[in-house]
């Protein structure tokens, strides 16, 4: 992994959420978010028609590993008012993801012109958030990727599917370490699902992985052990099934940065 | 407190929940559920029409601590499939209460005859969990009520209103462990809202609770503290004010018994 920065990279990741989302805002900043405002909570957006949040929202309360709501607006509502209550749903994320009918249509910076008052929001819990944690920690890791598993989510009238885990590779006593640490944040994943053998939660190829491969070669050494966490990309991969005449996502890796931070809402 | 029980009281007690609610279905038990099926969750219910659910709901989610969604249905599904999906919400509880326009109409056994594919229901983190988990860690208490506090909850369209809290009482070295214990426990109102002086939190006077007066005089010793959790009062007080055209709840200490022991529940 890169660990050179630029000099805005480097201000990024000490700037507070309202001064960063503010670029944001005035399209300033529209790239990925990764470790800008180090320790506030990033989340996955994912905005959809009131009439079928209800179970969209159930669906992801049965499935809080992979899907953890860290927020919900009311209908017509940009504003997540747990996790930053100033802020603009609408403009205050780099860039996102327009589908209809389960088929991405745009990419934009600003959603205004697509917004009504029959949309509900919902925010959930990011891997970028746990990738934060572990690094704070001090506790060496290496992401494998993104993988298709043999665990069925638990369905939610029309949303239903498998669920997308991600892999991470630690020594042993650094897998224990980080279980004990993801364990205290529900909001990045929580707990993992697995340790061990991929096949045992019907992981088809470790080095393979069907949602997303690391830019880095994935080895696995003998004093290794891969562990599995529930993934962001499910919910996103149940929605898209379900084709909604209009679904609005963040763009891959362009969170919405909260106001809170992790430790904040650690639960112990 | 009492520690006798008859003998039916003491089976009770190691019952497993689907053979307790096959009691309560036949109508065989109509009591409430205090110390049944020792370490097995129990839950409040709410049970509202669906065009304010997610309303409800958000304004749970917002207020996690009174309000600890540990399940919510299908509109028309009375199956909690993450608590206990074998149950019947309609026959399962000891005693429901309806309400219409916020005002209490009648105490049944069985709600068959109200329900319709209109109705969401709700489950929610109960106190008694919480009681069970201090005495099983042996953590000597005494409860001082529940009481009006002037902590605002997070509101949510409609639903908005003062925080309820239950109040009791350790000595100082036990009230670490409780505050330790309580907050691995999410759903059973988790970590506490505060500890010690409750005006500080706007209560009245802890001699005079305002929603529950326990049995027992109320004491406080010099050293010993007062520590308050959020209260399952709070949504249904909350929910009375909105005055929906119908609303059922359990009867006050008559819960739900899900499947879930709580330990398997803990974050940690």
């Amino acid at each position: 992994m890169n660990n050179q920065s630029s000099p805005m990279e480097q201000d990024s990741a000490s700037m507070i959420p309202k001064e960063f989302r503010n670029l944001t805002r005035r399209g300033v900043w529209t790239k990925e978010t990764y470790g800008v405002c180090e320790g506030y909570v990033q989340a996955n957006l994912a905005i959809i028609p009131n009439d079928c949040a209800l179970e969209f929202l159930a669906f992801c309360l049965r499935n809080p590993q992979p899907c953890p709501v860290v927020d919900v607006t009311e209908p017509g509502s940009p504003h997540p008012v747990m996790m930053a209550p100033e802020a603009d749903l609408r403009t205050d994320l780099p860039k996102y993801r327009i589908y209809r009918y389960g088929k991405l249509k745009e990419e934009v910076t600003d959603i205004t012109p697509y917004w009504s008052d029959d949309l509900v929001s919902l925010l959930l819990g990011c891997s970028f958030t746990f990738e934060y944690l572990l690094r704070a920690a001090d506790i060496p890791f290496r992401h494998t990727g993104a993988y298709l598993s043999g665990i069925r989510c638990v369905p939610a009238g029309r949303f239903s599917g498998p669920m997308v885990v991600s892999g991470w590779i630690f020594k042993g006593k650094q897998a224990v370490r980080a279980i004990k640490l993801t364990s205290r944040y529900p909001v990045a994943h929580g707990a993992p699902v697995h340790i061990g053998d991929p096949a045992a939660i019907g992981i088809r190829d470790i080095y393979h992985p069907e949602f997303w491969h690391p830019p880095w070669p994935i080895t696995i050494e003998p004093d290794e052990v891969p562990v599995f966490w529930g993934c962001g990309i499910t919910p996103q991969a149940v929605a898209m099934e379900v084709s909604l005449p209009l679904m609005i996502t963040h763009a891959p890796a362009h969170m919405f940065i909260t106001d809170r931070l992790a430790q904040e809402l650690a639960v112990l």
